[in-house]
């Protein structure tokens, strides 16, 4: 593997933008591994901040905080996408960012993802740009109804998005979202959604996990079930058009790619450059899980199996106010559960998960 | 269940004595569960406070920083036997310490632990305390040779040992241990050492492992091999020796008990009243390992399911300059790698372990 970087070393630090469960989830594997966290967030005493060795708490904009984190860690990835892409390419210079800063501009921006997703080959719902009054016509001349508008920006868990019914909705909608840039999205007729979660290593080795099955709820994913009754039908394809992306963007990582499955295959709804909500169902399920496989990559470490070690997993969300009664989540003794401690719940916040693996009767 | 104290809730902290690497793998399963970890430790920036909300760095005989830690924590438990059992007691002593005194103090005393085996029904191997010159010649008649000559107190990895292979070693074998009080062992004839760990609830409820088979080098772990062979015949009484045991403190936590396996049966040799580093390999080999259920005992959550969840499991320690190679030992994707951030390795000095599940062929 000549003119590779040489593999990072614990005790290293890891810098991880983003406090939330993902960073905390992050953090506990890169623990394992023997590597030191520096959790770059917001608030003080974030989720992943508290098991993590290192904080900084400062604006996702402020360079000089962003310079002297960079130059804390050995390698800086992140747990979101809504970050401020011009500002960390100004700040950070010289930091070794993985993934890098390509893929996050096009997943924060539902235009490039879609057109991104086509140069790769891949089929998205219809769609048409709105930025101004006078593209609400053509758009709706182009996509039809039923349609969904989407913002471009800083949408996730159905937030930012409006359902048009008729025509005459769409314009009330628009004004709804700020009048921001936005996507006008066809509705696609699947039968259900699929996501595919794939780790690509500084070497460009691959590793792919099996084909998920997400059921959502009010926008918000409830549970996943790997592997997907599908897999072996649409899994090498998923598992194609995601490599290419990855291949494109020469990407270090964990990429989870959202998927809706339609009658005649796969089109691709979302793009997340992280570790993803419907890969959690690996901590219990696959050799390696998502999150260690992500901090072995971006550490140029070998990565680990992706194989399932169960003979399927179902990872169930746990919402709101349902987070109020763990012990009682936890009574059965093989389910593992996982709560992010965070504060109080609010309705549809994601407190923690659970997931349960079930064995091949023998 | 009435009359038991209720379970602890997230987010609140559990503070943990000791910052090794069991006290980090505890801090890291209290994190899955939500529950911030509060390490108290002698030298700062320990393994375990490197993963852990918060940190006090100060004696252990240090009463206000111990009674602040207390004030901070919803229960206390240790890593480790060699504690100040008595400053513990007086500066504690509103805290609930799970598991308690008791256990602390018989674990930690040579003496102690056989008398408690022999309380409980269980063999040791033959004894005779030496506290004076004058026992010596009482000891090696009781006892004979070979025997080992070993310390009361803070003895732990082969430290603290002499094997007496003639009468006239035990004199100077005895100063060489500084004239401490000391318990001459008798050498027990064994096929092979084996080791049972148990949970013990609030509510009295016990989950055992199964028996566990450990192979020594230089006095130290190298290996745990789970199940052992002898499961089947010997860990019904295994479990019932240790259980009666945990009964008999009101013990609330993980309880590992070592046994010499004879010809003839089990013969107790220590007594570790915290998580065993021959229970490693339950993090990816039984549903619930026991980082995890020493959490949920001391808490009050319901016990996971000690069972395995793979035919067999290995576990191998990396000792001393075997670590510095991790990314090497990663290599295997199956292969769990655990690495305790710790500095330079010294001879012998446990880095980190690695653990393989086998699986039935199917």
């Amino acid at each position: 593997m000549v003119g590779e970087p040489p593999a990072i070393e614990p005790v290293a630090a890891i810098g991880v933008i983003g406090g939330g469960q993902l960073g905390r989830m992050l953090a506990l594997a890169a623990a394992r591994l023997g590597f030191d966290t520096h959790i770059y967030a917001t608030e003080a005493h974030s989720p992943a901040a508290r098991v993590a060795a290192r904080e900084t708490v400062a604006s996702l904009t402020d360079a000089a905080a962003l310079a002297a984190f960079a130059d804390a860690c050995a390698v800086i990835t992140y747990e979101m996408e809504q970050l401020p892409a011009g500002a960390l390419a100004q700040a950070l210079p010289h930091a070794v960012l993985r993934p890098g800063l390509t893929a996050l501009r096009i997943a924060q921006d539902r235009l490039e993802e879609k057109r991104f997703a086509a140069q790769c080959g891949a089929r998205t719902a219809p769609y048409a740009p709105i930025s101004a009054a006078d593209d609400l016509a053509p758009a709706l001349a182009a996509v039809g109804t039923p349609a969904i508008l989407k913002t471009r920006r800083d949408g996730y868990d159905g937030k930012g998005q409006r359902r048009i019914a008729h025509a005459d909705d769409l314009a009330p909608a628009w004004a709804a979202l700020g009048n921001a840039p936005c996507l006008l999205e066809g509705v696609v007729a699947f039968e259900r959604e699929v996501s595919l979660i794939l780790a690509r290593g500084v070497d460009g080795t691959v590793a792919a996990y099996p084909l998920t099955c997400n059921v959502h709820e009010n926008g918000i994913l409830r549970q996943s079930i790997a592997p997907d009754i599908g897999d072996g039908a649409h899994g090498p394809a998923a598992r194609a058009i995601a490599q290419t992306m990855a291949d494109a963007l020469e990407y270090v990582g964990v990429l989870g790619v959202e998927f809706f499955l339609c009658a005649d295959g796969l089109v691709v709804n979302e793009i997340a450059p992280r570790v993803h909500n419907s890969g959690h169902w690996t901590m219990e399920g696959a050799w390696c899980d998502q999150f260690e496989q992500h901090i072995r990559a971006i550490t140029g470490w070998p990565l680990g199996d992706p194989g399932m070690r169960c003979e399927s997993a179902v990872m169930t969300n746990v919402l709101g106010a349902d987070a109020n009664d763990w012990p009682r989540l936890a009574g059965d003794g093989r389910v593992a559960v996982h709560n992010y401690a965070k504060g109080a719940p609010s309705p549809g916040r994601k407190m923690g998960h659970w997931t349960e693996c079930r064995e091949l009767k023998r």
